[in-house]
Order: structure tokens, then C-alpha cells, then sequence
């Protein structure tokens, strides 16, 4: 069997009884602690006893507590991860991609259509990005798409046309990678760094062998994760002993469906305290509309974030997929003018 | 029987036929929508049919039409609010509040403490977010409280000592209504704008009242309310002849409760594009905790946020109600010196 | 200024300290706890503190503890709540509308129109229910709209009808209490059960109105009330000493759209286990669309509500609102013969 | 580019038009249509216009024309999937896996434990369940775990002691796939029926190399999966060829977490309605604590599931993962027995 052998001593459950619980049943707990090799500590209230579980967390779960008699509920002090936090490493991680770096005070831009869609395309457009003051290259290859009907990429052209606009921009590429039977193929391109997308957040297969490239990753946030199963995702990639992450805030699942998504900035904020990897926001698809993006771009990167990642397309009217959030070379100019006069792109605020 | 006379004549349902569906069906829905007065309009594909429905959207509702033979679902076109939209009224509306101006490129800062607390706290906390900047101050009176067992407030002594404030700041002031009963109580303190929480959005009775006494009225989003339903809640109170209503996003409820709520900037900025009223955003509320308030604040105002409402006191460990979120004096300070490197405070942006 | 003088002492929180706290930290938590009057005790691990807080949780908010140095977070072990728990009384609560009993094995079955509209209907429909098995009547007299140009209900008239309705078929009514100024209308018809919608579930000055009543109280559920906030807006009606609550889950509003609603079954379990008081299931609501109505029921009944509230009505086509929601005489009869077949009416299972 | 050929001609958006626009802008969206092949309609209300857009849905997306002058919003008619949908296939689909048939009145019980731990676990417990009445053997070899420090799973040791647990009581497996690598492992054991997990249901890459198999597949539903997204994932497993295919709602994402996910019959329910694919429901995960199990599975079954699949321990409070929600033989036959007191097992009601 596998076990991982990652031993931590900590203070990790807190076990509530029940009002009617019996010093008996406090003692029979505690005996259960024991038996697998922890401490437990009671705290004797008039009404109710809670008991400590301190010791090792890989020798005992919450379910060979949570029916013995007189318990109530189980809480959970530990955190699960452990490597992304920054009680384990204080200091800001910085992650280079080429010549751009994650993590510092200036923020990246990285912009460029959903989909590649030609050469022509792709090549205007890396051109324009970069001019208008873009950083990085984004453009799918793969598409992982809702519908099986849907333009599903230019798969292998795509990632060809990719590198061609690096070498003419000199712009680092990020482009998404959705099977492990494509790797070789991003390897032989050499892409500068690989997406991990929202539906595979927890594909745990996918993100070991991505990680094991030793490539940067752009881990996007699953569409309903919790910040803890964002962390614990990233938490696999260090794991295998790539520690080039960068988050990616790119909107979350609510009730609220007048835009596609909501961009989480309360989770960007809390991030940057509890981890100490960059993390950018995405707010084409968060907003799901391009007269919304630069919105709320200005408002993500003013929260802190270290970079965005927007759609940018030469002719969004044309355009095979999302074409509904891409801005135009013109709102993309507009939006990085009013990102200067917010003195937000060289990292003064 | 009480019916409203608004009648609108505009294309307002699509009925979309099942495939199976009938030329008999299809001419039965059609003449079921000529019954009520209304015009339909067939539009037929090889697959499928869909019916436009076109004239007052008073005479017939979606449950007249979904049970016919043949119907397989009915999409709603048009809007059920009118007054608060932007087709209505392209401008955008300026509330004024004594002095103060909601909705011009000037964003509105109002702070103080959660609750008025005694006189030495309120007259404390006005002054000193009056002299780092705020123009408004804000202070509950009486607290909806989620438990009967918490502090509930100061109840008309609240109301006196907001006065008083007001009266040695020249700040003007906002609070909260919870009771229909309260109001003349409002109205002798000559409260300068009525604040109606996100517990009461729905609760029509009391917005009814409240919007009649013509007082500014700040109407903060329910918790889990639409968009829509935000914008038909502020539609009452246009309804009864006040036109003086300033929207407040405060964070909504999703499956992420790493922190207290969740700010919705993407509806913060597709309100000020569908609705010509002010909309301020309240950090507080939304991060839970006063580490994150500054950030959100930041990220709202950039957003293009009207203003935002923050909750400021001076020994935030002795609150008797939200503590845990409030900003200290300093920490204000640091913030509003954040605003204005950004440009934000004066408007420029 | 009000404080409610609900003493309890009990281990109510846990002072979670960062890894890097020093000896010292913990101490000055220790000591801050002891200033309020309360004991602490600290479990220590080899990487990390805890700190249980025990006595009267009145004294001390996490607020006053949140801010302190070192300090990680703060989990929260007792529940606000006392009086609708089942830790307070272990039996289950018996509430009588007349001669309906809810909380024993038989489930009740209400069944009414959304709203009155007419004589001819009520009487209609109260009559075709009761033939059918229902044994109380449903039906709004003041209807709270989500738009203001909706119908708003047949107000004093609407209750007359179902004073009228319950004089000739003897089935106890139960109808909604929008506003505090309606309650005299409430007594002079008297009303059998007062419900209070999912829209005021937080408007505390309503709910300890309609308590002080004494009537039974039907209390829906928000829609995105938690369990925890359910259970404490019923425990303001119990401590205004009324005990007779039944519990309504109504279903709640998610990410997923494609019904009106979420019934909430894993709540409605749970609530059965930790309180004593009924609940009962609304599936018409949950459901907003007839043909889901009579599967989301008998969901609901076999899970262990202690009953349901359906809408039907005698001509749902032409309803004046919900008909889309509304079953049928004939769908109603189905349901119920379902419910026999399923050893469900008798409350055998 | 890789295109599919699958066109549908058929009404499939709806055009909204802005109050303002002029009739000159609904005559370029109505070119723009005609511009890439389809035909539009246009409805023309005093108020507003709506155009009908009517022709094959791949040629355009609304991509193409939300940018238009003029246009307000666009509303889609069609729904993206076609094979998994009733309106496609009238008739229910039975799904066979060994003897078990899935579709039929008579609902399917599935049970076993989380993870195969040992012989004696597995074999124990597939005589035990089998004894009780279950028809399928659950459990997993392949763990996909939110943690990389948490057990991850026997593997193929596990797939090893399934096949021998099935040769010991006949009774067909069901074990879920993580990765691609692991397809022939499940073709030398020979798995009957190939689960696909919450986790995996947008890894597309995965799922088309199962359907490929030609093996029966359990598609569960993702966290956060709207029924459109679950219902297109199980449409990729038909468009591959695979017609075995059944559903499992297992409890959804929301803001109420007082359990562990929240059991969505009313998708269910729907789910049955328009698409005549098998569902069942998995009541363990959806409760995530034992004593909320057999109410849920009660719940779903009278709801119209197909079946449920629970998880059953002979020791749960030694199980490596989920003891906290797993029945034990106990618990599970007292839930059999109430289910045949509802005449449920024999699929009578």
C-alpha cells in the first residue's frame, strides 16, 4: 500500500461531545487517541468537553473518531497542505518565465486570443499584444471543450504556430495542456510555460506528469474549488519537486449568472497572505463579456495581483470561440493607458 | 383587486416548441397568446419552432403558456424592472446627501464603527475618519442581529448620538432601519440618509415606508439576491416617487467561505452599466476580516465602485460587534494614502 | 444598553496560533481571555498551539481575540443556538393547528393556490383538496413580490375568503404575515398558522411580532439561509416563548438553475436530528415547475419530512401567479395515491 | 482544423435589440445572419425588437454578434447535446452490466466499501452486502485524493482482489479510472463497469478513452457540473460509440455545508425527463456523515432514482478513507428493509 511518509506533530482535531456525554465516553475517546500512537487533552466545561488531538496526522482520521459515543462533531485545526504556505516558506516565491518574472511588485500581462486560429492570426496579434505592451503570449492549442461539437484546436499546428510568434515577438508562449499523450509534444515546441486548466484542477494525473516537465505551470482555479483544494492542487506540483507556480484566479461558480463567472478577489487577497506563490487573475472569463474585462482588470490588479491573463483578438467578431470576452487591440490599449495612470504597471502602489 | 397599470408593449417571451411538436400545437399557442390580447409570431426551423410573444406583458405570465400541448420551455426577453434602467434614463443619477455627491467621478468615503457603541466612541471615530478623509459617517443604532442573543444595539440613544456627531463633524450621517416603527424616530433625529441591510432587500413593507419619507436611501444587496432582484428591490422605492437611492454590493454567499462573503465586482460593474444609480461597495462586510478590507477597497474603487462604505474604529479588540473586520485608525490611513497614489480618491481615474 | 442575560459557560472557542508564535503570544492570548472573565487552556504540539476558551460565552467575541500576535484563527465550538436543540430537549415537538398534529409519524399535507383570487376558486379548490386527503389549506392573501408590478395579493378580502374557505370545509388555513400592521387583520380572521416566507426569514422585528401572537408559526427558509441561521431565526420565536414553530424547507438557490430551486434534503435530515421541532417540505417551490412537484414530494416524505405544502390549483392556466408551479386536481390525486402505495401517508415507515 | 460535422438546422438564438436601436442596426444584424448562411427573423414590438436566428448552429456563435450595434443580449433556443436527450431517443435506455440492468422500475443497489484495503476487507464485504441484498460490488483501487499526502489507493493490487471478490460472489464491479495509463488494467481484470469520477467529468481526454473501451460507464456528476455540462459529458461518451451509459447524481456544491455536498433531486428528477439515459444517486458522498445516508437513499429512490450506490463497511472506523460516511452491515440492512416497506426494491411504485 501507499503511504506517503510525511509525518507532522500538531495540534490537529478538536474533538466537541455532545452535552450528554459521559466522562466515560471522554475517557473512551481519549483511549481511542492513545491506542493510535497521539496525545489527546480534554477541556471540561460545565456543559461540554472538548478534546485535543495532538501528535502525528497520518495516524488517525476524523472518521475513526466521529462514532464513538458521545461525539458530536469533529473540527479540523491542520491545514492539509503544507509546502505552498507561508508558515513553511515566509518569503514571496519568484517564477521565471524567459525574461519574465512572477512574484514582484510589477505585474505581468499576459494577453493573446482564445484559440489559435492561423498563422496570419496569431502572428498579428502576438505582434499587436506586445506593442500595446503585453509580456507573454497566451493562445490555446487544445481546447477542452463543454460540447464535443465545439472547435476543439489546431492541436499540434497550434502549439508550431505558437513558437513561430515567439521567435518573430519574442514573447514566451503559455498555452494549455489537456492529455499527457500530448507532452512530448510540448516539450518538442518547447513551450515556456503550461496551462493547467479550470476542468482539470483536479486531475491529479495530469498535474504530476505536467509537474515532472519541470516546466513553469499556470494552475488556473477550479470552477467551485475551495481555496484549500486550489492550494492542495499546487501542493501536488510542489510534491514532485517543481516549485515554478503561479496561480491563477480566473473566477469561480455562483448563483449569480447575469456574467459567466465571478472573480474571486477575496480569495486573491487571502491567497497572497496564506501562500507565498504568485497568483494572477483572469478576467476574460470571469467576466465572460469584453466590455467587463478591463473592469475588472484594473480591480484585480489594484486587489494585488501579480499579473492578468486576458483575450486579445485581432477581429473578435471572426473569432472561433469566445470571441464574446476577447477585447480588441483598441480596449486593450485603452485598458493598459488607464492601468499606467494608476501607476499600477511598474508596482508603485 | 390591486394590479399595477404599467403596461409595456414590447416583445417579452419566446415559446420554444418541443421537436415533436404539432402544426396544431404550435396554432393552439398561438391562439392562446391572441386570446389574451397579445401578438405571436411563429419562427420555424426544420427541427424546431419558437413563438415570439409580443404585447403587454401584463396580460399574459409564462405558467399561462408552459402547460399548453407541445411547449417545451419559455425564455423571458424583457426586464421586469424599468425605472432604475439605463434604457430608461441613459445619465447617470447623482444622490446628494447634505453635502456629499453620490455618483460623480468623485468616489464617496464613508467609515465608522459597526455599532454606535457610547458617546466617547462615536465622537472619537467621527472625528478621526473626518480629519484622514472619510466625508460620511456611518454607525448602527439598531442591529439586526442574527442570534436573539447578541448585542442589539443602542437603539434611540444610537440615533442621538449619531446627531451629536453629526453636529461636531458636519459629517453626514447613515444608519440602519429594521422596524416600520422606527421611523419617526428617523425622521426627528433628521437622519441624513436611511440605510436598509441586506436582511431586509425583500422585505417591501419596510422599503416601502422608508422610500416614502423621501430620505437618500442606501440599499444594500441581500445576501443571495440577483442582480434583478437588486435592481426590482430599488425599483420600489422609484416606484413610490424617490428617486434618491444609492445601491451597495456588500458581498454575497457562495460555496467559498474562506472568508466571511464574497464581493461581486462583475455585477458592481455590469449595474453601472445597465442602471443609471450610484453603486458603493462595503470591503467590510465582504472580507470579514480586517486584514483583507484595504485590498478589497482598492479593488472595488478601480473597478469603478461610487464610493465605498468601511467600517473603521478606535479600539477595534473592545468592539461589541464586528471587531474582527473593523480598520483601525492607522490602517485607514494607510489606505487612503494607497487611494490617492492610485489617482482613485480625486476622481481621475 | 440591551444585553441578553443568557449565560453559558462551555468550551466555546479554539485559539488556533500561527507555527511561528512564540511562548510569549500564547501567554498574552492566555492572559486576554483570563481579563474577560474566562479560563483558557493551551494544548502545545510540536509545531503548533492551540488554545481552548471555556466559560460564559457572552464575555468574549472572536473579534477581541482575532487580532492579538500570533494568533492564526479562531475555530468557533458551541452553536448559538439552545432552545430549538435537540441537546435542550431531546423529544421531538408536537405543534396542533387545530386538529392537525405535525411532528408525529403521520405527515401533514397541505395543499392550497398560490394566491386567493376569487370566491369561486378558493372555495373550489379548498373543497377539491380536502376530497382528495389534504388536511389544511394554503393560500396567500398578501403576496411579497419580487417586482413591484406584480400582483400583490387580495389583502384583507384574501383572508376573509379563507376564513370562509375553512368555515365550510373545516380544514385549518395557514397564510403569510408580510407586515406588523397586518397582525390585527390576522387576529380578527383568525388565522389557524401564521407563515413567515423565505424573504423576511431575517426580519427579526416580524418574527418576534407574529411570536408574540402565540399562533402556530410556519417558518420557511431563506434561500440561502444556513442551517445554523434557520434554526436561530426560530429560536427568536421560541424565546419570545412561543414554541409552537414548524420548520419549512422551501429549497435554496445555487449555481444550478435549471429548476427554480434546490430542495435541500441533506438539511432537512439533519435538522431532524439536531433539533426537536417539525419540518416539512415545500416541493412546488423548489421544484417551479409542475411536473417535478409530485417526485420532489414524495422525495421529500420519504426522507422524513413531517409533511408537505403543495400549490394547487383549479384552473392552473389561468393562476394569477405560480400557475407553473401549480398542480392539477387530477396530478394532485396521483401524488397522493403514491404516498399510500408507498406506506407513506400512514406514517408506517 | 478539426470541425464536426454535425449540423442541426434549427431556431437557435434569440437576438435582443436595445430599446434605442435603430431599425438600420436590426437590418445589419439581420445581413450579418444572412452573412454566414442562416436566416433571421425579426419581431418588432413598439418597444423593442427581437430576431430570431433560424439555420445550422455551427456556422454562427453568438460571439459573432453580441458586438453588433444596437444588440442588448442573445438568448440561446437550442441546447448543445442532441444523442442523450429524450427528445432524440423517446424511450428509456437500459444499460446492462453482468445481469443488473440499470433503467428498468426495478431500482439497482449498489454497495462496498471506499477503497479496496485488503482481502478480508474486500471479500467480507462483498459476501456481507451481497447477503443483504446488493446487486454491484463497489470500490476503489485508484484513489483521486485532494491531498497528495492521502492514501491513494491499492492500484492494481486492488483491481486484483475486485475480480476475486466478484469470482467469490458473482456479483459485477464498478471501480473508478483516473488515468488513461490504467485502461488496460481494467481490460486484464476485466472491470465490468468503469466509474468516472465528480473530479474527471470535464477530462475529456479521459473520458473519450474509456468510452472507447466499449465498456458500461457510471458518469458521476462534477461538483459543480449545471445538468447541461453533465448531460454534454455524457453525450462525448455517446459520440464515441458507447451507449452504456449511466448517470450519478452524487450531490453538489452549494453554500450550506453543514454536509459534506447537498443531494440534487430536482436535477435528477429533470435529468429523467429529458434525457432517457439511466441516473442513480450516491447518497454517501452526498451526505458525507453514516447517520444521513439511508434518509438521502430513501429520498432518492422515491424520487425516481434508478438506484444508489452506497458505501458499506465492515469496520468503518478502521477504514483508510470515508469511515465517516460509510454504513455498516447493520445500518445497511435496516435501510434494505425500509426500502421495502416502501415497495421500492421491487420497483412497484
Amino acid at each position: 500500500m501507499q503511504f506517503n511518509n510525511n509525518h507532522i506533530t500538531t495540534v490537529h482535531m478538536i474533538v466537541v461531545m455532545q452535552k450528554s456525554a459521559t466522562k466515560e465516553m471522554a475517557n473512551h475517546v481519549l483511549q481511542t487517541i492513545e491506542n493510535h500512537g497521539l496525545r489527546g487533552e480534554a477541556m471540561f466545561g460545565d456543559q461540554r468537553t472538548a478534546i485535543g488531538v495532538i501528535g502525528d496526522k497520518n495516524k488517525l482520521d476524523e472518521g475513526n473518531l466521529s462514532r464513538l459515543p458521545g461525539v458530536k462533531e469533529i473540527l479540523l485545526v491542520s491545514k492539509p497542505y503544507k509546502k505552498v504556505s507561508r508558515e513553511y516558506k515566509p518569503e514571496n516565491s519568484i517564477v521565471k518565465v524567459g525574461n519574465v518574472e512572477f512574484g514582484n511588485k510589477k505585474p505581468v500581462i499576459i494577453a493573446g486570443p482564445c484559440g489559435v486560429e492561423s498563422e496570419e492570426q496569431i502572428i498579428t496579434i502576438a505582434k499587436g499584444v506586445k506593442q500595446l505592451g503585453a509580456e507573454m503570449l497566451r493562445g490555446g492549442a487544445f481546447k477542452p471543450r463543454t460540447s464535443p461539437y465545439s472547435f476543439q484546436g489546431m492541436q499540434e499546428d497550434g502549439l508550431k504556430l505558437l513558437a513561430q510568434a515567439r521567435k518573430e515577438t519574442g514573447l514566451p508562449i503559455v498555452t494549455e495542456l489537456i492529455s499527457i499523450e500530448h507532452i512530448p509534444l510540448f516539450e518538442k515546441y518547447d513551450i515556456d510555460m503550461i496551462q493547467l486548466g479550470a476542468r482539470n484542477m483536479q486531475n491529479f494525473d495530469l498535474i504530476k506528469k505536467a509537474a515532472k516537465t519541470g516546466r513553469p505551470i499556470l494552475l488556473k482555479r477550479g470552477m467551485s474549488a475551495t481555496v484549500e483544494e486550489f492550494l492542495l492542487a499546487a501542493e501536488y506540483i510542489l510534491n514532485e519537486g517543481n516549485k515554478n507556480v503561479v496561480l491563477c484566479e480566473r473566477g469561480i461558480r455562483t448563483f449569480e449568472q447575469s456574467t459567466r463567472n465571478l472573480l474571486d478577489l477575496n480569495s486573491l487577497a487571502l491567497i497572497k497572505e496564506i501562500s507565498h506563490l504568485p497568483i494572477i487573475a483572469d478576467p476574460s472569463h470571469a467576466a465572460g463579456r469584453y466590455d467587463l474585462v478591463a473592469p475588472l482588470a484594473l480591480g484585480a490588479l489594484a486587489t494585488g495581483a501579480n499579473g492578468i491573463i486576458v483575450e486579445v483578438h485581432n477581429k473578435p467578431d471572426e473569432a472561433l470561440s469566445d470571441g464574446k470576452q476577447s477585447l480588441t487591440f483598441d480596449s486593450f490599449r485603452e485598458m493598459m493607458e488607464q492601468l499606467r495612470t494608476m501607476h499600477i504597471l511598474n508596482g508603485n502602489n
